[in-house]
């Protein structure tokens, strides 16, 4: 992974960019899951926030800090958001929203979202003082964790245990975040590194249709 | 809403008066629940204190507390009371135990509790310096929380993502609450006008049967 | 339940070492369960992970510490094992893991297991300063949290709400450690007496095939 040369302050820059960007492709996708799902407007909306930010509750609750998502007030606005065009494309799409998700350009903001997370859950994981396998943890589960609770409300198993490289690059995003720190490599010019590297890692596997052997 | 002139302690001890009816309807609902799915009689009670206590825990470790239902004892004698209630409906009943959940009593003394948890989740958010979206997630979580954990112990989307207007009220709580505040009405008064609300708007929905529109 | 009058240091060693022994059979459970339900490899690991740690996640988080597992390295390096032994068998046996898990030796240390997390789980909710309903709640859900949750993922209703004389040892265990404290019993003594009194409960409870009576 090619670590670009930016001072921290561009490099968090970037970071907050991307996951602003995922909030709001976690919040549509979310959302969308809802409606296919048949849900009321109510659990449509609870779908799409779960989606965007339970993986970061999670990863919040697990180092023992109040979530950042009910602290704040700006990323719940750009969920909101995302929940708002997903109603309105279900409704405009009736049944059709699996079209929504497959579309390339949904498909490059969720991965976008997937690499925001993952390295911001492997920052806070490190800044908790968790050890290498907590820091692994913190960083899929924060990238993975919103879509699997979605799943488990509507009683599926996570899509993510079954199939798809879709874990994988935010688990590998968590060992490069370790390894960057033993080498000396931390702070935003690391969550930026990672985060670059875990995005296109997913672009790469959705390519190429990549998925792990079955057992 | 329209909020009694009350003094705090009064207003204090009213919400503690629903709370307790409150764990008692939701311990009672959630042993049913567990009869009716064929579990044993840890399950059924394992059903009940979950469904009673499970919001107010979700809400406690959001927030960063041990949760209450783990540190206090006279809560959990009213859920293990409601606990027994409900094994011997369910054993009286055998099989008919839906019934009881649609007796106007029983919608009573559980609008009755969704009224007091969600004040009472919108209280401890508040305190603990969340942001409006914050309060209204405690609120809301408190008050539907633990009826949706033991929907997903059963395997089933929580009832409250799919019909009825039951999490909307408590919504609308959390919604009151933040509301309240900025008007500077705070403390015991708020929390017992919230819930005032949420009980009225309970009782009217389940009169007239609301529910939110199908997408 | 008699109390070995060990000295506290080598009740602490015996409690450690049951514990590695239950992690262990519960990370090889959890895998083969994942490999049975026909998970990838990245879900065969998260089951066997999950149900070897879950249990003392919950347990941590519900009492505010940051979760043991995400803290140490030593604990991990055995569920990983765990994991790749269940692999490996799931691997051999094709579809016949089912025999693995029946098979007396498994049932040894998963008994071993559930008495070693059990006892902590009482342990860590004494030390926390919960009531009598918080210990025996730590104990039971250290003891079957971690197997429960792994149910959920694969979306069924945990096993111990509905059959099996499981989660009621675990149970009976935290109630022990209450009486004990009550009579002056604590510390590394009293968790290890109670560890010995689950498993003995547990093992009983297989060979005679006891389960709670149907409601």
């Amino acid at each position: 992974m090619v670590v670009a040369p930016l001072a921290p302050v561009t490099a968090g820059a970037a970071v907050s960019a991307m996951n602003l960007v995922g909030l709001l492709a976690f919040a549509v996708a979310g959302a969308l899951k809802g409606a296919d799902a048949d849900l009321d407007p109510f659990g449509v909306a609870t779908l799409g926030v779960l989606t965007a930010l339970g993986g970061g509750t999670i990863r919040d609750v697990l180092v023992g800090r109040v979530p950042a998502a009910l602290r704040s007030t700006g990323d719940v606005l750009v969920v909101l958001a995302g929940v708002a065009v997903g109603l309105l494309v279900a409704g405009a799409l009736s049944g059709g929203a699996g079209r929504v998700r497959d579309h390339p350009a949904f498909l490059g903001a969720d991965a976008v979202g997937l690499a925001a997370f993952a390295a911001s859950g492997a920052a806070v994981g490190a800044e908790a003082g968790l050890s290498a396998f907590g820091v692994v943890v913190t960083a899929t589960l924060t990238g993975v964790g919103g879509g699997s609770l979605s799943d488990l409300l509507l009683t599926r198993t996570p899509v993510v245990l079954r199939e798809d490289f879709y874990a994988t690059p935010a688990l590998a995003g968590g060992v490069a975040y370790v390894a960057a720190g033993a080498l000396g490599v931390r702070g935003a010019t690391a969550t930026l590194g990672v985060a670059l590297g875990v995005f296109v890692l997913r672009l790469v596997a959705v390519r190429r249709a990549w998925s792990l052997p079955r057992l």
